[in-house]
C-alpha cells in the first residue's frame, strides 16, 4: 500500500521542475502524516535538482525547510496529536544508536542520516521525496514541534538555514562578550546575524557588496566591514573570536583567518568545493586559528532553536511564492535576488 | 660596550657555515650570561640560514634549542643564581603586556614576539644571534630552568621539537581516553608520540615508509598505519580525535581527516606553506572537523613541560655531532636521515 502524492519534481538536470505524482508509503506505527502548508527554497534544493552533486535520482522532489498541520499519527507516536503544527528539516532518520545519534547529534550518524530527499529511507529503501508535495510521511523522532507564536510561514527557512548557523554557534559557546563575523548576507547569513545577535555577541557582517550597510544594521550587524577594502581588512585584523561564514562558492579564506583573534575560530557552513586558493598553513599556525566546518544541526538543537526563536521573536526574513514560480525563483536565487530566502505557499499547489 | 662571542653563521643563503666573531649586547640588569653546553639543530636553522623564509639578516648565527650553565646575572634577577643550568628556546622577549603575553602565551604576542635569532632585540635594535655560539645574554623572563634528572644534551631540542608537540597537547587537553596520531617521525614526530603516550592516550603513528613499526613502538606509539596504504587508511577512518602533524612539506590533509572522529582537531605543526593540495570543506564539514594550527609554546608551558620530562624521564633521542659537523648535518637532515635530533656539543666550538 501507499498514498499517491502530488508535487512538483525535477527530471533531468537540465529541465524545469513540472508537476508530478508518486507514493508515499503507507504510514508506519512511528510515523506522522503531515499535510505541507510551507516550504523553504534552499541552495540545495537547485544543486540537487540539477545533479550538481553527481548523486541525483529522478524524479527528485527538492524540499526540506518544511512546515505543516498533522493529519495522523501511527499508534506508537505519543508526543504529536492531529491538528498540531509540526516541522520537518534536512533530515527524517538516523541509526538512533551511533555515538552520534546518542549525542543528539544525528546530523553526523556513523552510519549516515536518512536526508529528507534523494535518499533511501532505511527500512524499505524506497527513494525520499521533500516538501514541494502536499503531504509527507516522518518517523515521530524527527519531527519539530513548532512553538507557539512563530508564524509558520517565516519559519521554514529555521529548518535548514536557521539550524546551520545556529549550530555552530552554540557548539561554540557563542555569546556575551564574544566577537563574531559573518561572512556574506543570504538565506543563512541573515540568520547568522540575528542569532549571533541575539546570543549577545557583538556582530560584523563581512560583504562584498557596498551599500548593504542599512540591511545588514536592521538584521543584527553592529559592523559592516567591506571584504574588497584592504584598509577596511587590516582595520578589523586580529579581532574575532569567531567567523560563520556561509559563502557557498570559492573563495579565499586567508583575508578573513587574518581577522581572527588568538584561538579564533572560522567555521564553514556553505559548501565550499575544495577550499582553493588554498589555506596558508601560516594563517593558523600565527596564532593558534581553526578552520573548522559543521553540518545542519541535531534534532534537540533544532528543537532548542524554535523554542529560542519563539521566545525572541526571531524568524527568517521571506518571500512567498506559488509553487508554480520555482523555477523563475531558482534563477533569482542564482543571481542572490532574493531577501532572504523563498517560501512556497504549499495552497497554491492546489492549482497545479 | 659589548661582548665578544665566538660562534658559527651564515654568511649567505648559498654559502655553508663557518666560524664566526661577533658582539653581544653589555648585559642588562634583567640579564642571564650563559655558557651554551649544547645546541639542538632543528630544520628552522636551514630554512633560516638558506633565506628560506626571505628575511634572513646575513651574518646569521642560528640555534634555538640552547642549554647552558648561568655565568652571571644582573642586579634584578632573583630566579637564577650563577652555575645553574638553564634553557633558552625559540623566542628571548615579547612585549608583555598584550593579552597573550598576560596569559603565557608569549609566542603568539600581538606585537610579535623576539626571537632567538634573526630577529631585532626590542630595546636596542641589535640583531639577535643565536645559540651556535659560546655563550647568550637573555633577559630572565625568557630563561628557563632546568630541572633536576634531566640529561642536558638531550634535552636541548625539548626547548623547540618538544615544546612545538606539548603545546598543542596541552591546549586540546589530550589524556586518557583519546585516540591520537602523529603525521611524520621526525625531531618532532618523535617527541609527539612520547608525550601522547606519557599523557596517557592511545597513540598512532602515520608514516610513508615501511619498517618503522619497531622504532615507532619504542618510542611510544601503540599502532603503526602505512599512510600509503589505502586499506590502512580505511581501516583508521572515523577514529581520532586528534592529529598532529609534524610534516614540514606540503601533503594532502584529506586523507588524514577522514580519520578524525566527530568533533576531531587535525594540528598543523610543521609549517606547510600554502595548504596544497587543498582541503576539501566536506572534510571539515561532515563530522564537524577542525583544522588548526599551533605555534611553539609559552614560557609558562615550556616550563611545566621541561619538569614533566624530568618527572617522567623523558627527553630527545639525539645524535651528538661537533660544531664543524654542522654543514654535513644539515645535509644529513634534509635526507631525513637523523634519529631524531643532532644536538651540538658545544666545547667543540673551542678547536675551531
Amino acid at each position: 500500500m501507499a498514498l499517491s502524492i502530488h508535487g512538483y519534481a525535477a527530471h533531468s538536470a537540465t529541465t524545469p521542475l513540472t508537476p508530478h505524482t508518486f507514493e508515499r508509503r503507507d504510514p508506519r506505527a512511528d510515523d506522522i502524516v503531515i499535510d505541507i502548508l510551507y516550504c523553504g527554497v534552499c541552495h540545495s534544493d537547485i544543486h540537487s535538482a540539477r545533479n550538481e552533486w553527481g548523486n541525483a535520482r529522478y524524479p527528485l522532489v527538492p524540499g526540506h525547510e518544511i512546515i505543516g498541520k498533522v493529519v495522523s499519527v501511527g499508534e506508537k507516536v505519543t508526543a504529536f496529536t492531529p491538528g498540531q503544527m509540526v516541522g520537518v528539516g534536512c533530515i527524517v532518520d538516523s541509526c538512533r544508536h551511533c555515538d552520534a545519534c546518542q549525542e543528539g547529534l544525528e546530523q553526523y550518524c556513523k552510519e549516515s542520516p536518512t536526508f529528507t530527499y534523494n535518499s533511501s529511507d532505511r527500512h524499505d529503501g524506497r527513494t525520499t521525496y521533500g516538501g514541494y508535495s502536499e503531504r509527507i510521511v516522518t518517523s515521530d523522532k524527527f519531527v519539530l514541534r513548532m512553538p507557539e507564536g512563530l508564524d509558520p510561514a517565516s519559519a521554514a527557512p529555521l529548518l535548514c538555514a536557521g539550524i546551520t548557523t545556529w549550530s555552530p554557534l552554540r557548539h561554540w559557546k557563542i555569546g556575551k562578550g564574544h566577537k563574531v563575523a559573518v561572512v556574506g548576507l543570504g538565506g543563512l547569513g541573515h540568520m547568522g546575524l540575528k542569532f549571533a545577535k541575539a546570543l549577545g555577541a557583538d556582530v560584523t557582517l563581512f560583504t562584498r557588496s557596498p551599500g548593504k550597510e542599512q540591511e545588514a544594521r536592521r538584521l543584527g550587524a553592529d559592523h559592516v566591514v567591506l571584504s574588497t577594502d584592504a584598509s577596511q581588512m587590516e582595520a578589523v585584523a586580529g579581532r574575532f573570536d569567531f567567523i560563520l561564514d556561509t559563502v557557498p562558492h570559492q573563495h579565499d579564506l586567508n583575508p578573513y583567518l587574518a581577522t581572527l583573534k588568538l584561538n579564533g575560530v572560522h567555521v564553514l557552513v556553505g559548501l565550499v568545493e575544495p577550499v582553493n586558493p588554498p589555506v596558508h598553513a601560516g594563517s593558523l599556525i600565527f596564532g593558534r586559528h581553526s578552520l573548522a566546518g559543521s553540518l545542519i544541526g541535531g534534532m534537540a538543537e533544532t528543537q532548542e532553536m524554535l523554542d529560542f526563536c519563539a521566545a525572541q521573536g526571531i524568524s527568517a526574513d521571506v518571500e512567498m511564492i506559488a509553487m508554480q514560480d520555482i523555477n523563475t525563483a531558482y534563477g533569482r536565487m542564482l543571481n542572490s535576488d532574493v531577501r532572504y530566502r523563498f517560501v512556497i505557499d504549499m495552497a497554491s499547489l492546489k492549482n497545479t
